[in-house]
């Protein structure tokens, strides 16, 4: 009668907490999006697994939910952190009905502080994380967030900035801020942040524009103080200096 | 000639992840703040420890820089992800003339996704984390980001949102949020993530203006969507219902 919802980091075990790991280990049976399991297969070696597709997240919750009200001690992992984009929302909510079921959220080392440690040091002040994925959310809101976190000069963090169904989101972003920001912003990509083929790349708001990017890569824009120091994004923690 | 800027979550060893706790143990210095260091000494027993009160933040990292040039591996220790609020951007500042010093930022569980776990899942969609610490940045800045960033319908999650020498910050920014946003806007407070004595409450954004909150509290607010189930702040990650 337990649900786990646990965050396995934006890489493999390594960036993992151990609460994380033991709850899995706590486990018998583990449901996840199969990319996600391949990550921690050492973890779940004799466990029941539920395995579907990236469209089919409400289907395997509610498995989910059903094996853990069975009797059963249940893990939905979820990459990054399960709080952010990912599936700790979705499984409270088919959850519901059953406020007698135990549920616990474990955090983990979401994207945008995985790719800001590849960069440097970008998210040291306010900042605004952003999805451009219109899949669940009106372009015209996303533009408006884009819009106002510019002018308010946060950092901004963009979570799935492009795939092939949404080539072109990113530069409607980008021409977005460049109307509140300079086109020499520093900005920074990080393709598959921990995993095998790590890639990061430091560049200019106005060249990130031009930029084509898939839903592996996380960007990050700096504010109007961000600067590159020794190939790294830092942000300063202030506006003075103490 | 290695530095190591280590972000060891918000609670203790727990929430750190394998890939922090292998860099403190290949280290042969350790830098902090004195309460971080406290949460790890099982990690640290035989190793040198530069440890320095709270505001005199760089000394500590030109200290750790200065033990690395002379050939130590160092790891300055940083709460929650040392890229948010925490070390990271200072000590990549203070080794700006020492190029050939090998930086590596290990990213960690912020207090953002510590406390969206402790409170269920507020932080599924759009999200802005602001500090309401006026030590560094003007309160008119600050005043202007809690404004757009309600305006454009963020989650927002407040750092540092009170002190004996900020009382009345936290009640000043729900005043501005109360602008915009619903009286009834689900909030919800954290302290002591991860921590002894961690304490949760969900509250409504008309009741969190009259609430007194302390540098060891999270605040979390949320969007038009946010809605309690079972006792649970949870934001639908979309704006329509697959």
């Amino acid at each position: 009668m337990k649900l786990y919802i646990v965050s396995i980091g934006p890489g493999g075990t390594d960036t993992m907490t151990p609460r994380a790991a033991r709850a899995i280990a706590d486990s018998s049976v583990v449901a996840g999006y199969g990319v996600y399991l391949d990550l921690i297969t050492q973890l779940t070696a004799g466990k029941e697994l539920i395995s579907s597709p990236m469209t089919r997240e409400r289907e395997r919750c509610e498995a989910a939910r059903d094996r853990a009200l069975a009797g059963e001690t249940v893990s939905i992992v979820s990459s990054g952190d399960a709080g952010v984009y990912g599936m700790a929302g979705l499984a409270l909510e088919v959850c519901r009905e059953h406020p007698e079921l135990e549920l616990e959220v474990i955090p983990g080392v979401t994207a945008a502080t995985g790719a800001a440690a590849v960069l440097g040091a970008p998210l040291m002040h306010d900042f605004a994380v952003i999805s451009l994925s219109d899949l669940l959310t009106p372009w015209e809101t996303i533009e408006k967030r884009v819009r106002l976190a510019a002018e308010a000069d946060f950092v901004l963090c963009v979570y799935n900035p492009g795939s092939v169904k949404r080539a072109g989101h990113l530069r409607r972003a980008c021409d977005i801020m460049l109307q509140s920001k300079s086109p020499d912003t520093p900005c920074g990509t990080v393709r598959n942040i921990g995993r095998d083929g790590e890639e990061a790349n430091v560049l200019t708001l106005a060249e990130l524009a031009d930029t084509k990017v898939d839903m592996f890569t996380t960007v990050i824009v700096g504010n109007n103080r961000t600067r590159v120091i020794n190939g790294k994004l830092v942000t300063p923690r202030g506006y003075e200096n103490k």
